[in-house]
């Protein structure tokens, strides 16, 4: 039976595990939520995800929340078909995995979603970007992206010479970044630049990052 | 070989990984970092982990660092030893600690850490505590607890009737978070309480906490 991803193509979370479902070429099902009459509230989503947010996934009696544990999942479960993005296959690289999962989640993401949030969310909801917020998260971005930057100059990808689930957990906020003036940061450092370039033109990332914008959903 | 940790055993995250080495009867050797000295600063830490935080791993030729991938690496590595912790032979029970871990690593952990800043590392560096600061990341947190009191009213640990990494993940920041005024958000939850109690109480839990305390150490 065909997974059933509950979300919205152009939501950040959705993305994460959309992009992980094609490059493990799953059999699955968009099932859309409509967000803007708070479908994500109602006890039959609340039954999927009791935080009431997108997205879910079902694969038969297992429902599934928290987008870095479906796409964990799915990587899993689908170990045979498409990309190997967990590294079965060898402990010391599925470790490197791992650790950059980690400074993707706890790093990387607590820094660069303040700043998605300012420049797409906020003005969808009437309100003005706060500034101040999105100066600080920069900063604090510029430092992570300093120490990509030694390592993308190490190793091709950030776990070593193969694309794995760590840069893929970086594609959807990155994708939304790159259309706001701060790209430049992203820009002006070499091997990070062409570490974006290589993950977001692979036929997966482009498939996805179609439905990927604000305004004509 | 011994698995090496460089820490400091009152670390948050240092803690988090010490839970899970005895959980595993792991045999380790913690080597002490100066943080005062700003060791972890230096060029021999920073190639341990770039990005200059404890605590970090040394397996053999390995070096790991993030302390949410470390647990899970010596998990998997031990998995035959001690606690089973992700579930190894069951996939659906697997994909549920998945679920609960990632729960604390993006909901839990971003309400109940700044809550420990304020409490904790704030008056250690001669700032008073910001009490908005506080109360915002409370109201966040018992929100996040409410899910919990309803997980917990059906199956006894976060992701079923077993104790799992999902659970240890949450043992360092509420070990101290307990000693706070704020302890009652926990102890009104009844199913929260009870599970507190149970996981606190296990030997390793205990064991990890006796080092765990800021003042002497």
């Amino acid at each position: 039976m065909a997974l059933k991803l509950y979300g919205v193509p152009a939501s950040t979370c959705t993305g994460r595990v959309l992009f992980c479902l094609h490059e493990k070429q799953a059999d699955f099902e968009l099932i859309p939520v409509n967000l803007m009459a708070g479908e994500h509230k109602q006890p039959a989503f609340i039954a999927k995800n009791p935080f009431g947010q997108i997205p879910a996934l079902e694969d038969d009696d297992l429902t599934l929340f928290e987008s870095r544990a479906i796409t964990a999942y799915v990587a899993e479960k689908l170990k045979d078909t498409g990309s190997d993005l967990l590294r079965h296959s060898n402990p010391k690289e599925a470790a490197l995995v791992k650790i950059w999962m980690e400074v993707e989640s706890q790093s990387y993401n607590p820094a660069i979603g303040p700043i998605f949030y300012q420049a797409f969310i906020a003005p969808m909801r009437g309100q003005s970007a706060d500034q101040a917020v999105i100066d600080a998260n920069l900063e604090k971005l510029e430092k992570v992206l300093d120490v990509y930057e030694d390592r993308l100059s190490i190793t091709k990808y950030l776990a070593g010479d193969f694309y794995s689930l760590a840069d893929l957990h970086h594609l959807s906020y990155t994708h939304y970044f790159m259309k706001t003036p701060y790209a430049k940061v992203i820009n002006e450092r070499p091997h990070v630049k062409a570490w974006w370039e290589d993950i977001s033109s692979r036929p997966a990332s482009k498939k996805v990052m179609e439905g990927m914008s604000f305004g004509a959903k």
